[in-house]
């Protein structure tokens, strides 16, 4: 039985940083964060593919008990070009092929519609607020979006916002989205929109926490070799709803163990070109590196 | 009796911030070093002014029990004149005077040569090197610098980080010094020349502690409104040293805290221009703030 729902893109990914070139592998944001989540409870994703998509992609999400039901086949599937630079902290676009992407609406299969935990992965806001619009009322919602959709279409992310539990954002986002330098001052205009939770993604630098009188900084982990940060916002996220589903505990302190969680497998995800780390990582290897983090931030 | 000898500048500061401006008010890394350092210890300074530094500045640092007998008066104050641009994370130079700090010789008052605890605040490398000499070997010795040294004196920089037991820099640094992306990369490099530990100033995002074996990240505070970021750094590696020369324990443990402790007193110093908040600071405010910090970090 499926525990979360997550919708967000599938794609192809060719992705060249300073450490090598991939063409073509997979990716996306819902498949970065199924994988993620997989680890911890059984998400169901919504997303849409083309004829093009690799028999041997489809069997590696199967593999790791991802409901794709709710994966569409039609068209040619969306394809993302781009390349980091020396500092590694921003993906620079080639190119964008949208592809079957473009017609993309959201069809909730029967089964999905009562899932209790819904993660609207970074995908267009409108096919975000269709798919909570399609669901019956899910008891936990967290949101995650990209500076082209805060430029691109303000007002329906701004909507999306208000009708969720949790938003995900980084820290270029939030000062771009929330118009302030200032990320405290960020995070607290997003609480007043709707949200009982703002994280703040920092990359290298971790991850806020905030909620209405609690503040939580999780540290960085020093990582000497980051491949590839591709996917790493979307591990973060699915990691963090997964282990949420699983404790069915939907406090700030359990908030806190998540976004560890979510830092150990985005962590883990760096470290490799596309979903080659996260193939074979294990809960060991999760436990391990959580337990690393609780050594990190001791004083 | 000093346990601390600071080395470093004193300085009328002309500071612009999205906040407000101010007009040569007392500043210097040696100041705000000592300031920092002096609500946990007993710091002594050697440093340049000119006949036209204000007497309420000299008074200001006598009432915080700062020794100033290796204060030389001669010519005119060095005066700074930069401003920060909204994301406050970088200071910009508008002009800088170097004035009587041009011809700055270290000479060591007989009494402070057996001072246990070192702080080579920033300054020109071949003047930190000088006061090493000039001392009998302290048993501690910290080190801060800046980007302008990196570029015109490195390899004299280079010195001193081979005698000295902590490095002191901010991320850019770092990544500049090294040449590296990498923190941690350039962390290891760092602690292959010399130094017992490195330790990476990030601003808002906290601080990262590299030793041999161990990695520390201390938590940034979430400061809603950062006035004036000057002499953060210094702030911080005042505190730092100064609560390690209060507790002498100089295990990695006690790096963690003496961390802290400099994060500390530094959010503090950001909230308003200048020395204005330290003026006011308490041991109370102090230990209250340290006490939000291990809440902040708790999962």
């Amino acid at each position: 039985m499926n525990d979360i729902l997550i919708i967000g893109t599938v794609a192809l990914d060719t992705i060249e940083t300073p450490f090598g070139k991939v063409e073509k592998t997979l990716g996306g944001s819902a498949t970065y964060a199924s994988f993620a989540a997989s680890f911890f409870s059984n998400p169901a994703l919504i997303s849409v593919v083309g004829d093009d998509f690799p028999k041997n992609y489809i069997d590696l999400l199967k593999k790791r008990n991802v409901d794709i039901d709710g994966l569409k086949i039609t068209g040619k599937t969306f394809h993302w070009d781009g390349f980091y630079e020396y500092d590694m902290n921003e993906a620079k676009t080639r190119k964008t092929e949208l592809n079957s992407l473009e017609q993309f609406k959201v069809e909730m299969p029967e089964r999905y519609k009562n899932t209790k935990y819904v993660f609207l992965a970074n995908i267009d806001p409108e096919q975000q607020l269709e798919t909570l619009r399609q669901m019956n009322k899910p008891d936990f919602a967290v949101l995650d979006t990209m500076n082209f959709w805060i430029t691109s279409k303000r007002d329906s992310l701004m909507e999306v916002i208000k009708k969720v539990d949790v938003l995900l954002l980084n820290d270029g986002e939030a000062r771009q989205l929330f118009k302030t330098a200032s990320l405290v001052k960020a995070a607290n205009e997003a609480l007043r929109t709707g949200p009982k939770a703002v994280i703040i993604k920092k990359g290298e630098h971790g991850a806020l926490l905030f909620t209405k009188n609690k503040h939580f900084s999780a540290p960085s982990y020093p990582l000497e070799n980051i491949k590839d940060p591709t996917g790493c916002g979307d591990c973060f996220g699915g990691a963090f709803i997964g282990y949420l589903a699983k404790t069915k505990d939907l406090s700030e302190p359990n908030f806190r163990k998540a976004i560890i969680y979510g830092s150990v497998v985005a962590s883990h995800n760096a470290e490799d070109f596309g979903l080659n780390r996260l193939k074979h990582l294990t809960m060991n290897d999760i436990e391990k590196r959580y337990k690393e983090f609780q050594d990190i931030r001791e004083f």
